[in-house]
């Protein structure tokens, strides 16, 4: 397709600025929102072609706008989307969409209503250790998976309108929902609130699928140790996928319990081969907004769309948990 | 006290020998027993001037006996430490020394009544990097400690007759109870039997004490991952007790969340010094028969088997959690 | 003082471009210069208030112009730096100045002849943990310094015209001979051209110091390890700097070794704590700019020079060592 | 063959211990040598079957000793093969078996002459990496061998008698001689005696051979980091054997220097996947001995002797660099 998708963005903060440079690139960037008239003048500069507006409204009543990039603070998700959505425009939302699953409900039943995309910004699904690892369970390459467990430590801004199992779970939840894919069946987390009264800061979650298979999140602002890795156990190989190495993103160890013929039924540990493969240097945002314009010319199932609402149900349940 | 204490050991297996050589070096062994004849008969030859017998009663009967060491499977440390009371023994149990707490309030309430010894072998609470973190922490160092993690994966023969929780947990669980010091408030545990039915080889245990304070246990045979790590968030600094690496057992980390006057009331992590203390090089097996037979000679107030109590008592809230 | 030094800089490239924009925050940036006229182009745009042109003896020749920063291909640095000082200009100029030290003597007479400013920009001299290590050395606690060496392996463009010795080593060696800051009595080097004919892309090199201090470095681009470390050997302590770490850059090790007195003359080595201070965060160019403006302000002695003299010397040995 | 080899052993110490118990496990050891008494008498002791002297006279009379094992301090390791051999016996005897190349010559030449098995001890020869190694290099996986360097550092036992050249640098000077099999061509050692005077402490070692290729080892008794580590930079991947890994022995890095097509002719490094295999988990000692018994039992064609001349042969050469 040759005509370039015309895209506006609104928020244009830390993270909103890395939307605008790649959908510049990729797609006619038509239009920018934000309701600080300083950061907004800085992009008119930058982004002479490009018209700015401090009100949402009239952007989404622009002709020139098709899709709509919300980077926006995380309780504006969702009436934003919505308000998109029923302008008529195809909606890229940073993750998580809506903060309650009855939201993203809404959200999900009115994009499918008007035949429009409607993409979470779920980033580490487009990171090519994610694919790497999705291509090592769906092989059958490390056996049937036992368990995925998540390490996201003394990571990101502490928020004080987040609490560790949104602003840090979300990542390794869409990962780990994607690699398994089966729904949830038992779904428990206990954290606590150190810093900000009500905003836990250290939360672990556990969650157990349809077919036994069990999932782990320790999330913590608070640790000494910087750690962005998950971990799968399959039955016959296991995978590590950590984001604090340079070379070695992936390894897979080719360990197992096994009963060998002189245990009588004993268990023992097999160590084998160590492997890291080498993955494609792909910025995952880049991809990521790729996947968003083709899904808009190239039309699309849905499916982004449903496991984001996945995710935000896990969230949901955890939450309850939380409180509970 | 220039005589040394004449001790009795059951039980010859792999840990059963290292507390041979302790205690015929630091006491006045007497007594070996164990039902396997071939392996009492090894023991025999190495000791020549120990008696030896397959049946434990004819050596709790003998009157050159003053204590007994219990290093038996686990299913058999109840019972055996209950007749060695009887018998009017001293007693060093293996740890746990029960498998509910029932049984160790009765164990208890026995050492109590005859006025005898009963410590169990809470190897970790002997070790200088233990210590260290005690210390840590009593001093005020860290600051009030917030959170203690433990990590024990990948390690140890996967057991048929005992779970991760009951077989790795309970080292971790000495630890953390005997660094924060207070009741527990909630106690509980997930996970699965993944290779022996009924025996779960994944646990995740979580733990929240009077004060607010809470821990974490991720206990597990199948991991990539060799890991045997404490960790300890404490509100001014952090620290790390990791028993794989070869020098740098404790590490101390000069780092917490700070609101910098410039923040407006928003957290940032501060980072500091870090700092891995020189340890004693001493064993902690020989401090902990040095310890019983310290406590059997000069008097004791009964602390290390209330310790043992409290322990005993958390893994039977915990497995009733797990089971749930 | 109030008045900001008026700049002017030749050569924009990849390296030229961080210079360009500390002293445009630094310092009154005049002149930009460069033979690629795309580039300049670029850097016109961008600094509105700034003239380029691609002839250097335009810019030398102008008024606004007290301090010239020269960031161009190596064998360029000495005739256009010779041709600053005789413009009257104090002088900034990349590694090395020059490619012999002949060049450099003639550089350093005719600065001293003019009283200007010419300042090597080497720059590891002032990173924060260099800083540390020549405290760590002058203030005697790590003891004599018997040993310093460095490795910087599989790091950096592979270059053409420069061999491993000059593009890598340049960096070493004159952070080694600020630690130590004697006279150098042997310097040999050994290696060998792979790739490049007669550019040698692994070095080997070694130096003795007239009070028998000695220096190694290990310079390669064919190496599987990335590396980019310092380590001091002192009589106490041991000291490494490794720039590849992201909290640890510094660490101290209280290891060395020692007669204890029960070993009848044997050396062991002992064991201590170990310990990595938490070092500023200052943009190491940014001081280094800054240093530059306040000699040119505030007057010098010429010790940056002659230190630079002392690296190209040194730079000299070695070359003749390994051609030989 | 079913008849075992008799054995006798001089030298009981640290090592010698460890010889004992395999050659007691793998051949009819008939006597043992020390002049040590106590030593002596600990041996006898547990083992009753076996004859003990302090008169290595007497042992190499006995008719009932086909094999000597030499593991006695290095400086009579030559006259004690000597006479082993005078006396008709097989030796195996620690490395290295001589300090100079002519009387290795001697005890080759003796061996040849009376067509007796001489086998210096090199243990690194039996380790399983080694093995690994070798058949990379062989295979030509690695492609070309480019270049191969050592780093022992921190490790062993100070030694007043022999410096890290001999004693830490023997070790992997055997496996570069074994890996790479070519003639040596130059030969420079620098170092310094900081502790024991005349006895370098620190050593530096630059080899070049026939072909090109060049090695070099960095042996030292000070440092902070302990290092056991062998680099082979291939011109097609590049290998590691560190031996201070307990998973990892080996790994393999898909790394080199390319010339892509768009690059006019610059190299460049590309990184590729990352493999450390799983190595056997069998004692290089065990083997050792093991390959001793079978070069006495089935004949030999002396290439484990000559390539220990070769290995005396270039610690000459290094020892006269580093005292020229």
């Amino acid at each position: 397709m040759s005509e370039r998708l015309r895209v506006g963005q609104v928020g244009l903060g830390y993270w909103g600025k890395n939307l605008v440079r790649n959908f510049d690139d990729l797609a006619d960037l038509t239009w920018l929102c934000d309701g600080n008239e300083a950061l907004l003048g800085d992009f008119a500069h930058r982004y002479p072609d490009v018209r700015t507006t401090a009100d949402v409204e009239e952007m989404l009543a622009a002709a020139d706008v098709e899709a709509v990039v919300i980077a926006t603070p995380v309780p504006t998700h969702y009436p934003l989307a919505r308000r998109a959505l029923e302008a008529g425009k195809h909606v890229f939302v940073e993750k998580p969409p809506a903060m309650r699953a009855a939201e993203m409900d809404e959200l999900v039943a009115l994009a499918e209503e008007r035949g429009l995309v409607l993409m979470p910004g779920h980033l580490l699904l487009y990171h090519p250790a994610v694919h790497k690892l999705k291509e090592l369970v769906d092989s059958g390459e490390l056996g049937d998976v036992l368990c995925v467990y998540g390490n996201r430590q003394n990571l990101g801004k502490i928020r004080k309108d987040e609490n560790a199992l949104w602003s840090l779970g979300v990542h390794d939840l869409s990962v780990i929902l994607y690699l398994i894919g089966e729904e949830i069946v038992e779904a428990t987390a206990h954290g606590h609130a150190f810093l900000n009264e009500g905003v836990e800061d250290v939360v672990f979650c556990y969650l157990r699928f349809a077919s036994g298979k069990i999932a782990h999140m320790h999330l913590s602002w608070l640790d000494p140790h910087k750690m962005r890795r998950l971990t799968v156990v399959g039955r016959d190989k296991m995978a590590v996928f950590d984001d604090m190495e340079l070379e070695r993103k992936i390894t897979i160890y080719d360990k197992a319990p096994e009963q060998p013929s002189d245990s009588y039924g004993e268990w023992r540990t097999r160590t084998g081969d160590i492997f890291s493969p080498k993955l494609p240097n792909t910025e995952p945002l880049k991809l990521e907004c790729q996947h968003f314009i083709r899904l808009v010319q190239e039309g699309w199932d849905g499916r982004e769309m449903r496991d984001g609402l996945e995710v935000v149900r896990a969230l949901e349940l955890l939450t309850e948990s939380l409180s509970g």
